[in-house]
This record gives structure tokens, sequence and C-alpha cells, in this order.
């Protein structure tokens, strides 16, 4: 079997979950943190972390995943709300090949509009005031 | 907020539970099933779905999900390990809008190979003899 490589602390989303690096934060609690996409490929696209360190889901902890799919859940539902979504997509990368560019266990919550295809990946970032106004509205409606 | 619609009891994947239709199954408990999907992306996809009723995320328990969870885990590892992996996606999808065909709870976790599209979603079974020996060693790895 493959070994899953080891954790790399300098990821960026170790370093948001250090304070080292800003996010437009969504949603927090002990275990998981949810904050906005700078790169979405739809608008109001949040990603899910727990705050413990796991590379992926391959090394994940159950516990840990357990917690994370709760909060996946309540932005999932704030998000259908939040942006008059039709549905959500729901993706979860599992190193390179999987589609993985950031080795901290993530899921990205994509709210949908019936129609509309996801945007491509662009790397291009969103305007940092509208990320800031989506985190505002999903905080709103997260309980 | 938009309620999400009510669950269908004539759904395929409540009619696999029952045993109403045939599938290649991969691990079985007493809260998830896992078994192949019958028009992959990539050689070895897997979906896994809870045995209690439910559409998709929006309305699933969350003890449901963590069931849903630690079986995916399972099944990714031993894609990884049955396949030669070099990663994995995982996709869940609600609602039409969010790319959902079959309104029960369902993960797909598909393995990937460096530089290997997903196979676009043409509607092509693959043979079921294929998914009958992939579904075997998986069977063999999940513990």
């Amino acid at each position: 079997m493959h070994a899953t490589p080891a954790y790399d602390n300098d990821n960026v989303f170790a370093k948001i979950l250090r304070g080292e690096l800003p996010a437009h934060k969504v949603y927090e609690d002990e275990a998981t943190l949810a904050f906005m996409d700078i790169m979405p490929r739809a608008p109001g696209h949040v990603l899910v972390i727990p705050k413990t360190p796991c590379r992926n889901i391959l090394d994940a902890d159950q516990a840990v995943l357990s917690c994370v799919l709760a909060t996946v859940q309540k932005v999932a539902r704030a998000a259908k709300e939040a942006f008059s979504a039709d549905g959500l997509t729901i993706q979860q990368f599992n190193e390179s090949a999987g589609g993985q560019v950031v080795f901290h266990l993530h899921f990205h919550v994509i709210p949908r509009h019936a129609g509309v295809p996801m945007k491509p990946h662009t790397g291009d970032m969103a305007p940092s005031e509208e990320l800031r106004e989506q985190a505002e509205r999903l905080r709103a409606l997260i309980s």
C-alpha cells in the first residue's frame, strides 16, 4: 500500500488555523472551521476543515470526520438559504491525482443554481469585499 | 428556505437496499452499504449510502452522516490499494442543480491516477463481469 505522505505544517490552511493568514470565517467550533474559498467555483463556495492536522481522508480520524461532516451539513443548509441555491455540490479531493492542492483535509461546499455550470479552476481570486459579505450572510444563518 | 422534497421510496438505491435490484456489493454494516457504480467515472468507482431513508445531506441525520463517512473512508483506503490509485476524488451531490440523479443520499468514491481525467458522464454501463471482479478485490481489503 502507498503510504500517505506526512502532514506539512506549512500548508495554507494550517497558517489560517494559526492566524498567520486571513480568512473570511463562516463558522467555527472546537473541532472545525469553515471559511470562504478565495477562488470560488460558484458564489458562496465554502471550505470546511478540521482544526487538527490531517492530510486528507486517508489519514483522518473517524471522530474528526464526523465533526467535519456536521459542519459541512450546517454550512450546506445555510448556503442553500443564503444564496437561494437550487442544490449543492460537495467535493473532497485526496492527493494531487484526486484534485487536492492544499494538503490539509477539506470539503468544498458549493451552492448551485439550475442551469449554471461551475466556473472552471482559473486561479482567479474573488474580490475580498464580495467574500466578506457572503461570509456575513452565512454566519447570520448558521446555528 | 426551500423545503427539501420528501424521500421517494421507489428510487433505485432504495430498491437495491430492499433487494429488488442487484448490486455488486463491496461492504455492508448495520448502517451503510457500499457498491460499485454501474456507470463509473473511473475504474473502481464506488457508491456509499446509508440504509435509512434520506434524500441528501440537507435532510440527513448527523449520526447517519458519521456512519456513512466511516464507510467512505474504509472504501477509499481499500480502493487506493486495490487499484494502485494515486489519489481519490470524493463527490456528493444534492438536488438536481447540485448534480444529484438518484434521490437517496450517496457519496461517490472515485480512484484516480495521475494524468488520467475522469470519464465524462456518458450513461454507459460498465460490463458486469468487470464490476464483479473490482468488488471482489475491494471486499478482500476492507476490514
